[in-house]
């Protein structure tokens, strides 16, 4: 027991490290000569976020015996800059004015500068990557994917053509592709077996499924304030995700004045956010089943214990 | 003779050869599974364009030895959608709505798609680039450098601070960066020596620097119809490139009634356009001296031609 409490607190330490590595490494590579690209690149940065990528990454790594925390900080960085990319051109798109609980980007540098700050995460992901040899195939894959699910969505969205096979293809590309490249990438920086990269990809993309549900899920009920982001979802994009988590078909019978509120309140009087949970639940189990080829380490416990926290969350 | 005008031929046919591999990568890659990035990337890759960064790439491979087109034609490629997604962003911050003779993306297809077009060529340049390991290096520091250089020139425009030094730094983050590392990836892929890979990328470097200038004259003084594009530069830029080539300092005396024709007016009247073309026509030269480390064979003759070329062109 007591043991296992220090090999525990020593893990913890290790993770915390690993963690710091990666802000530092999201630091320096956007370290720009050009100040308002420092700047804006820090605002959201520095902002937080959860970090769920970087951490898969980590311990994923850890869990299959990687040691050098500086090596896998870069590539966890990475995957976290990507989606920080992507957030910053949805708030363009979205008119998004807060992220992070901070004035987004958009909202504070304004158009040009929200784009060209997106270009640079893009970039700064590049950077940071270009050292890693073949594993650039699998972030350059899951960064392809990212986009082409943004513009699906943006697609149905914008044609009325939300069902529910568009929605899981859509969070499929646009958040579980970088979600199993997480995985892939420590898996293969650990020098793990062909099935232990497997198995810990697929955790990786079950794992970004049921993230994306719960996130569209909290999107819909939840107000801005205890979201720290403006909602990314609007009002036709809420209906067609309604329909897609489940809900009834409630096209046209939503009336004018104030529609979100309508389905708001039709998501929490109905059962689609409990069979929408339900189904991220199943998700997530059959994620954790995955990591039966992992030995019992706390590395192994922590992604379970990630694994539980994408779905048992409130923000 | 007779027998440099047969290797002459032959080698004509192995640039179209190249330049061919280069368009079928470029279609390849941007061959989305997504209808709307599929389209748009072919409508602005469909447009043509000058092709001149992927033609220095490949004939600097050409010119030190290379042999494998096909090895050539993804980094050549990579190039030029480095180039293009940066110009369909480009046309959103500038609101251009020609482009290359056809409609803009942005006004073909709106600002979300064109944003998320824009997106999607960064991470086809990405795959393409992802098995070529150091490779990488060069390229994503290009990528940085032309974000960094576009939010500079954004930035002098925004303050009024565009002179002539903000310029040519300008012009060397934003346009020089991306030559100079086709410069350097052609030749490194021809397993060329340090002291070869750092003269080509000097020509590229140089070559880069001469081609913005020329492109900027050209924005400034011609007609839409004849470029083919909206002129990047609006009244405040205009006048701050007026300025950077050399014009008298028109600060307030442009007179409020359409002062982009007066500012033309004013360059075409007094001997700034001389001055920028001699500044050009150096910068080329010394570009071309970099070019001594080569022996004398049709590519390097078609690299000279190609510097010559950036000087002497009216679009």
């Amino acid at each position: 027991m007591k043991g296992t409490a220090a090999g525990s607190a020593v893990f913890r330490e290790r993770v915390d490290e690993g963690l710091a590595a990666v802000e530092r490494a999201m630091l320096d590579v956007t370290d720009s000569q050009i100040e308002i690209l420092r700047d804006a690149s820090r605002h959201i940065l520095g902002a937080g976020g959860k970090r769920i990528r970087p951490r898969l990454l980590l311990l994923t790594y850890m869990a299959l015996g990687g040691i050098d925390l500086e090596r896998v900080a870069k590539p966890a960085a990475a995957v976290e800059l990507m989606h920080t990319a992507s957030v910053v051109h949805d708030d363009i798109n979205d008119h998004g004015i807060m992220r992070r609980g901070r004035p987004s980007v958009n909202a504070t540098w304004g158009r040009t500068f929200a784009l060209l700050t997106g270009d640079y995460l893009f970039t700064a992901v590049y950077e940071l990557m270009a050292p890693y040899g073949d594993l650039n195939l699998d972030l350059a894959q899951a960064a392809t994917a990212l986009v082409e699910g943004e513009t699906l969505q943006a697609t149905a969205v914008k044609e009325n053509e939300f069902s529910r096979e568009v929605y899981m293809r859509v969070i499929a590309l646009k958040t579980a592709a970088l979600f199993r490249a997480a995985g892939a990438i420590g898996a293969k920086l650990a020098d793990a077996s062909q099935r232990e990269i497997e198995a810990l990809s697929d955790f990786g993309f079950n794992l970004g499924l049921a993230f994306q549900i719960v996130d569209d899920i909290l999107d819909l009920i939840a107000d801005e304030e205890s979201l720290g982001k403006t909602s990314g979802i609007d009002m036709d994009q809420g209906r067609g995700v309604a329909v897609a988590l489940g809900a009834d078909n409630g096209n046209g019978s939503v009336p004018a004045a104030d529609p979100m509120a309508a389905i708001k309140r039709k998501m929490l009087e109905g059962d689609t956010i409990a069979k929408a949970r339900q189904h991220a639940d199943l998700l997530v189990k059959e994620a954790i089943d995955r990591l039966a080829v992992l030995d019992e380490t706390p590395a192994k416990q922590a992604l379970v214990e990630l694994a539980r926290l994408v779905v048992d969350r409130d923000r």
